[in-house]
């Protein structure tokens, strides 16, 4: 359908994702590809409008829905206007997050089904699916820190973020052919062979 | 489900719903109800910061997805955080465009299938019907005025809006006991009238 390939990182936040996208990026342009190294949300200027208006305080409290429909819009826009053209002319598109982030984070938060909110993004992107997405994994402890006696907060953070994470693993589990989890705790020259190693056999 | 009174005024532009917005909630707050007259898209703060970016000519040309997902974030969050709230209260809200609106206006340009923005529209506000449309008709040239001789775009325009005018009134003939049709050729204290008369039964 559409030449060039495209690859998203994804996973929790302090895994490393756009350390990767860089270091991915750099050694796919050293081997002579056309490559496009973007992010969600924000990749565009409508993306990075959207992104304003989720993070000012003077929006309030957004209602979910409204909030998914957000991030979904940024993500249809971003597709539309950059990610598709890329491919069209052939680069490598390079995404830091991508639909699974908001299906996982929104999901995860469990006030949105996680079916419902994939239908919506899926439909905003015209189900442009990732060649291959790179699950950057972390231990959710070993993300956010050691923490010795967590209070209240704190473990309903753990909570939520381990929720993404599995949420996140099991998806790589259903399609094993179009993800490649790894482990990002071991050591970033050792993480980034891994990710050669998972885009090579693709190019 | 709720209490309170949701009623919605749709047509083209120039068929009057502001008019008889205004002049239906002076008459219901004339009648002792407590009244929310409101609008899409921008019946909030959110919106009013959606609707800018939708206007704004730095957002360049928005992908017909993501300007679909941004409507229907508005009308999400309008009734997450307005209109629920206020039929909560038992008041009757007044709303100058719904849901109807927007499929009607994006599915009528041929691009996105009117059905899908439906289904994307009505999740979005989850699934909360207008007790009472009031759709105010008009054919397309009076609302246009006049043309002897079109040119092609005047003619594409027409065209347009005359596929707008049949979406609404397909509607409209689908679900007679949630639609009242009213002739906005007529002069305004006939339509008042016509208003007042298809809002009386449901007080």
């Amino acid at each position: 359908m559409t030449g060039g390939l495209f690859i998203a990182l994804e996973g929790g936040d302090g895994a490393g994702k756009s350390t990767h996208a860089e270091l991915l990026a750099s050694w796919l342009e050293g081997l002579g590809h056309a490559v496009v190294r973007t992010l969600e949300p924000g990749g565009t200027a409508l993306g990075r409008h959207i992104r304003q208006i989720l993070l000012d305080p003077a929006s309030g409290d957004i209602a979910p829905r409204a909030e998914a429909l957000l991030y979904a819009a940024d993500k249809a826009h971003h597709v539309h206007s950059l990610i598709r053209p890329a491919l069209a002319r052939g680069a490598i598109v390079v995404s830091d997050r991508y639909v699974d982030s908001m299906v996982a984070y929104q999901g995860a938060g469990r006030v949105l089904d996680p079916a419902e909110v994939a239908r919506v993004a899926w439909w905003g992107v015209e189900d442009l699916r990732p060649d291959l997405t790179l699950l950057l994994d972390v231990e959710v402890t070993a993300g956010l820190g050691e923490i010795d006696e967590p209070d209240r907060l704190e473990q309903a953070g753990h909570d939520f973020h381990e929720r993404v994470r599995q949420f996140y693993l099991a998806l790589a589990a259903a399609q094993p052919d179009r993800y490649a989890v790894i482990d990002s705790r071991q050591p970033k020259e050792t993480v980034a062979a891994a990710i050669r190693a998972a885009v090579e056999p693709l190019l």
